[in-house]
């Protein structure tokens, strides 16, 4: 029970894009994710689901044009249906990982619901596409639901949705008992399915939640030791894909937001994970934040690579 | 604490076909689940998907049509998909159903896998019918990929899985302990994820179990105090659907044996579930077994419907 508490991040590197690739990716992630339990690290972790809620969305989409007796599906339950998706592949790999190295420790999933609000910002401007390309016509159907489209040059259309910030993790008691118990859980897959307050009714949002921004907030209300966010570089840098871009070994939260400040971070890549990594650290200032790559992460955690983030 | 613990197995009644009505049909069924809380029962809470899987194998199966860059979901995905699409259901209405009652209680959903033998006879003999009507070309490209097809008069070819029995539940361990930590949990959804043992892998089986024999496990597994499975009858019938037909209040398990060997109950509609309370009272001689319908739940707990079965 002494082990380091740490939930980790993982991106789309981790998982691939099709059912294949992602039984494929997922191996290769079972192995970083074992090392972390071999160095004495307990784990809770959390992944993206772009391209697995989006092949969801499309195929659920398909099946309505071929068999009109079936219903659409809305968004939050192609996003259900991503989480056992990804999470059957990944607490099957790691299973066997551990297993293979003499470990036996239960891996579960827990499927979460995600509570955001109704007016938060990010619903008035929706930015996340998802979906296949549609025609005109189709575009102008979902605008008349009450849907975003956004043209595409000469491609097309397609659906996009709102990304807006996680407030409350619906399943959290359920994640604490089995972290408590010593358990490696997965939940809030995707950021978790993303659901509106209604009295006392949770209801499906179209939209989705950014997977770093659940990370943060997950690592924060756990109170864990240290946040590992993986992507696909070996560790931040100032002044990135410049001539001058340097590594950053470490910084604390003020230099992290002057560095927000002065735009050095991708929206949509970098940026949020520097604001995850605040909002952990705010919650949580002992603790520590990793962002590092898979391949790097072995030596992340022994010092050796990545950028550490304190408060 | 001192609550008692039952396993309650959810039937297609409980669900609906497709999304609209799966959604509409968990309200209903939350309410039936919320009555039993209310009774003073812990719930551990598993279901069917056959619909459910159904819709999602054809679903995947039009995506590769279109789009030819995705590989074929095998069954075990669809199936993980499954989990994660009616677990989000159950747990959001009953969530709220319990919190109009003033009830506040965590409900979550564990991903489940379930191992089987390789070598059961029902692999030998595939007799569930899963997906969409195929050409007789398509049905031989699936003869020819190992799989099993069926002819269905006229209609075409449809693909049939083995139904085998259940020998481990992966994810017991996690399981328990959100039982033991009184939480409401939904569990081996589907009859759980069918998989074979690998050396330390567990690979997807082209299976599919009874949710009714994964229920009789689960509830021995856990040692619960007993197993209610709802169906679309309100108790068991000596001589079903004929004119001499009688309601059956109670029975022990030698006298249920007499009644298969009868000749007494249907195959794939009450058989398996007599069978899932003989393999549970086996495991469990104190325990009870309850089956009734959703409507007549509340009444056959308190000893006015339903039958009950005993050691």
């Amino acid at each position: 029970m002494s082990k380091k508490k740490v939930v980790v991040s993982l991106g789309h590197d981790a998982l691939g894009y099709t059912t294949t690739e992602q039984w494929d990716a997922v191996k290769v992630t079972a192995k970083a994710l074992a090392d972390l339990v071999e160095e004495d690290y307990q784990l809770i972790i959390t992944h993206s689901n772009g391209p697995q809620v989006s092949m969801i969305h499309k195929a659920m989409t398909e099946l309505r044009r071929v068999y009109i007796d079936y219903t659409p599906a809305p968004m939050c339950v192609c996003s259900a249906m991503s989480q056992g998706y990804v999470g059957y592949d990944i607490q099957n790999s790691l299973r066997a990982e551990l297993l293979a190295r003499g470990i036996s420790k239960p891996v579960s999933t827990i499927l979460t619901q995600v509570t955001v609000d109704p007016y938060d910002e990010a619903f008035y401007e929706p930015t996340k596409v998802i979906g296949r390309y549609m025609s005109k016509e189709d575009a102008e159907t979902e605008i008349k639901k009450g849907n975003y489209v956004k043209e595409d040059s000469g491609k097309g259309f397609r659906r996009v949705v709102a990304a807006p910030k996680p407030i409350d993790i619906v399943e959290l008691e359920a994640i604490r008992t089995l972290v408590n118990a010593g358990q490696v859980v997965i939940a809030c897959g995707g950021g978790g399915i993303p659901v509106i307050e209604q009295k006392h009714a949770l209801k499906g949002a179209s939209a989705v939640i950014e997977k770093d921004a659940i990370a943060g907030k997950l690592a924060g209300e756990l109170g864990v030791d240290e946040l590992i966010i993986l992507t696909g570089v070996d560790c931040v840098y100032k002044d990135f894909a410049t001539e001058k871009a340097a590594p950053l070994d470490s910084m604390n939260v003020a230099e992290a937001r002057e560095l927000i400040s002065q735009g050095q971070f991708g929206e949509g890549t970098m940026l949020p994970k520097i604001e995850a990594a605040i909002a952990y650290l705010e919650k949580v200032p002992e603790g520590k934040v990793r962002i590092t790559s898979m391949k790097c992460v072995k030596e992340a955690v022994r010092g050796r690579a990545g950028t550490v983030i304190t408060a």
